[in-house]
C-alpha cells in the first residue's frame, strides 16, 4: 500500500511512518518543520533533540533496509501538495499536518489566524488533491475528542440520531469545543464531510484523546528515531508533562479543581488505530468516525498515578492546583463511546504502573535536558479585565 | 449609535449604510471591492453599474446632508481592521464581508481556498477587534438558512434541545450545508460561538434566506444609490435572476425538478431585520440566532409567480428544467421556524404580484444592460466522471 503521511516530523507522524514502513508499505512523509520552528521561537523545544527527517529516514534505512521518502514543504501550498499526490498516488493519506496545540491557538491574534489558515487550508487541499488526482484514496484525518467538549449527554462515535417533534434524522454529533484549535477541528470535519457528500470521496476521522508515551517499536531501535516528546505547556500533553514534572521536582500542574475528565491513549495504540483504519478503509462517500481513546481519567486521577509511581521511584512528587488559565468546566458529565476501533481489532495498552515506570525510565535518561522555565507559563484563554463575567457564563 | 458596516459596497451593505444613516446613526462603511473585481474577472457584472462607495457617499450627503464615512481595504488584514475599530469604536458591527456565492466557492480550488480564508479570517478578525478594542460592541453577522441544509426534522432558530438516552442538553442546531460557501458559514458560526463563550462578547447571527428586490427607500432617491443587482448564476439570487430572465426572453433556469424549498425575504426586510437586531442587541456572552426569512417557496412556485406576472406584462415567459449542476435534494422536507424577528417587531413585505410588477418595472428600465451569456453557465458541483456514484449517496 502507498501511504502518504502529512506532518511526518511530529510526535505521531514519524512513528507512523516507521510503523507502516516496517509492515512493508511504501511510505512518503511530508513536513514543513512548523513544530520545530515554533518550539524554537517560543523557547519550548522537546525533551530530546532528534535529527531532521531526512537524517531519520537515513537511519531507518540503515536499521531496517527500508525506505521512507521525505519531502519538506508546506501543504497549504496546493501546487506543492498536488505534485506530491501526482508522484506518489497514495492509497491512503494520513493527515497529521494541523497546528495541534490549544494554548498556541489562544496566545494572540496572529497564532489564532495561523491556526485557522493552516488547519483549514491544509484539509481543503487534501480533499482537493484526492478528488483531482486519486479519488479512491482514503483520507485518515486526526480529529480530537475535544471537538465534543463536555456535553450533558453521552458522546457517540461521531454521529447521532435526533428525534425532534415526532420526526428523526441522523447528524454529526453536535460539537462545542473549548479552544480555537479544537474549534478548527470541528470546522475541518464539517468541510471534509461536505466534500465527501458532494464528491463521493472517503475519510476516517479519528477523534483522538490526549496521547502519552515515548516508546514505540521503531523508536526503540535507535535514539535518533525517537518521537518529539514535548513537556512544555504549549505542545506537551498532560501525562507526558506530569512525568517530566515529577522527575524535575516541579509540582504537577493541575488546572483548577482537576476533575476534568478526558479519554486517553498510549502512543502505541495511536499507531495501531491509524493502521487498522488504513487497512480497513471507509467506503466511498463515507465519513467514518471513531473515538480514539482506550480509557478515561480525571486530571486528578492522572496526577495520583504519577505521584504514586514517582514516589515509589524515589521522587517526592508534589501536586498543586493552579488557577485555571483556560475556560473550561472543571466538573462535568462525561460518557463517551469508544467501541469502533476495538471492533476493528485494537488490543489496547492500558495505563498501568508498569507503563508509567517505563516512561519514567526513558525520561530519566534525558533529565539534564529538562528546563524548568518551559514547564508552565500560564497562557490565558481570556483577558484579565473580562474574567468574572465569562466565568459566570461558563459555570 | 456608531455603526460599522463591513462589506459596505455589496447588494445589502450599501442599502444598510443608508438605512442606518437616514435614522440618525453614525455610519462607517468598509469594503475591498472584491465583488466588483470578481464580477469583472468572471464577466458577470451587475445589471446596473453604480459609482464607487466614495462617490455614493458623496451623493448621499448631497441628497440627505448626512455623512457615511468610507474606508477601502481588506478586513482579513488585521492591523487595518483594528485601526478602524480604534478610530470608530462602534456600538455595533455588521459583518457582510464574506464571499457570498455558493457557485463561486465551487468553481475551482483557488476560489474555494479564497472563500475559506476570506470568510473565516474576516470573522476571526472581527471577534478579535471587538475583544481587543470595544468588548461591549454587538456583532451582527449574516448567516444563511443554507447552513441547516434540508433536514428531516423541523428547523429551529439556531439552537435545539436534544434528549439522548435519558439525558438532555442544548446545542447549536445541527448543520449540514450543500456548498463550500454555506459550509464556511457553519464554520464561522462555530468560531464566533467559541469566542462568545470564552470571552463574553456578543453576537446576533441572522440566518438569512435568499434576498430579492432592488428598491429601498435610500436607493429610490437617486439611481447612483441603487444596490448591486446581480442576475448572473454566480452572484445573483434566484428571484432576481428569474425576473431578469423573463424580461430577457431567457427560459427561467430551474435546476432539476424545482421542488427545492427555501425561505425568502425582500431586501427591505433584510434592512429592517438588521436594524431591529442592532437596536435590540444580544446580551454579553450570548449568541442570538434568528432565522431571517418571511415566507417559503419552492423554486417551481417562484417560477410560476414570475411567469404569471411576466405573461400579464406581455412577456411570453418560458420555464425550463435544467440538469441540476448542484448536488442537492430536489424533493425534501422543509419546516423552518422564523418567529424571532417578527416578535422583535418586523413588519414583513411579502412576495405579492405587486412587488413583482415593481421589480419588473425597475429591471425593464435597464433592459439594454442584460447580457444573455451571463445568465447561465452551469457551474458544476462535481466532476462528470464521478457523478453517478455521488448521486446514489445524496439520493
Amino acid at each position: 500500500m502507498k501511504v502518504l503521511v502529512l506532518g511526518a516530523d511530529g510526535y505521531l507522524g514519524w512513528p507512523t511512518c516507521m510503523y507502516f514502513s516496517k509492515r512493508g508499505h511504501d511510505v512518503v512523509g511530508v513536513d514543513n518543520y512548523f513544530r520545530r520552528s515554533a518550539a524554537m521561537e517560543l523557547d519550548c523545544e522537546p525533551l530530546i533533540a532528534v535529527p531532521n527527517l531526512a537524517q531519520r529516514a537515513k537511519t531507518w534505512r540503515e536499521m531496517t533496509d527500508k525506505d521512507i521518502h521525505i519531502h519538506i514543504g508546506d501543504i497549504t501550498d496546493y501546487p506543492f501538495l498536488k505534485s506530491i499526490f501526482k508522484d506518489c498516488r497514495p492509497d491512503v493519506v494520513i493527515h497529521y499536518a494541523e497546528q495541534p496545540s490549544a494554548p498556541y491557538s489562544m496566545m494572540d491574534h496572529d497564532k489564532a489566524a495561523f491556526t485557522v489558515r493552516n488547519n483549514l487550508i491544509s484539509t481543503l487541499n487534501v480533499a482537493y488533491a484526492v478528488q483531482e488526482v486519486v479519488p479512491e484514496c482514503h483520507i485518515v484525518k486526526l480529529g480530537t475528542m475535544g471537538e465534543y467538549g463536555t456535553p450533558e449527554i453521552d458522546i457517540e462515535e461521531g454521529f447521532i440520531e435526533i428525534e425532534h417533534k415526532g420526526r428523526k434524522d441522523r447528524f454529526l454529533f453536535p460539537r462545542q469545543a473549548s479552544s480555537l484549535y479544537h474549534t478548527t477541528k470541528i470546522q475541518d470535519t464539517d468541510m471534509l464531510w461536505f466534500y465527501i457528500r458532494t464528491w463521493g470521496i472517503r475519510a476516517t476521522d479519528l477523534m483522538q484523546g490526549p496521547v502519552y508515551g515515548i516508546s514505540t517499536e521503531g523508536a526503540d531501535l535507535n535514539p535518533s528515531l525517537m518521537p518529539h516528546f514535548s513537556y512544555d505547556e504549549i505542545f506537551g500533553t498532560v501525562l507526558n508533562r506530569f512525568v517530566v514534572q515529577a522527575i524535575a521536582g516541579h509540582p504537577l500542574t493541575i488546572y483548577g479543581k482537576g476533575d476534568q475528565i478526558r479519554g486517553y491513549l498510549n502512543i502505541k495504540d495511536t499507531l495501531a488505530c491509524v493502521y487498522l483504519s488504513a487497512m480497513n478503509p471507509a467506503d466511498p462517500g463515507e465519513l467514518r468516525i471513531f473515538n480514539q481513546v482506550t480509557e478515561t481519567f480525571s486530571v486528578n486521577e492522572l496526577a495520583e498515578k504519577v505521584k504514586r509511581v514517582g514516589d515509589r521511584l524515589g521522587y517526592a512528587v508534589e501536586v498543586r492546583n493552579y488557577e485555571n488559565p483556560r475556560v473550561e468546566k472543571e466538573e462535568h458529565y462525561y460518557n463517551p463511546t469508544y467501541t469502533g476501533l476495538l471492533e476493528l481489532g485494537l488490543k489496547a495498552h492500558y495505563l498501568t504502573d508498569e507503563v508509567l515506570v517505563e516512561m519514567f525510565r526513558v525520561v530519566e535518561r534525558h533529565k539534564s535536558n529538562i528546563h524548568d522555565h518551559k514547564i508552565f507559563r500560564g497562557i490565558k484563554w481570556q483577558q484579565e479585565s473580562r474574567k468574572v463575567q465569562v466565568e459566570a457564563q461558563v459555570g
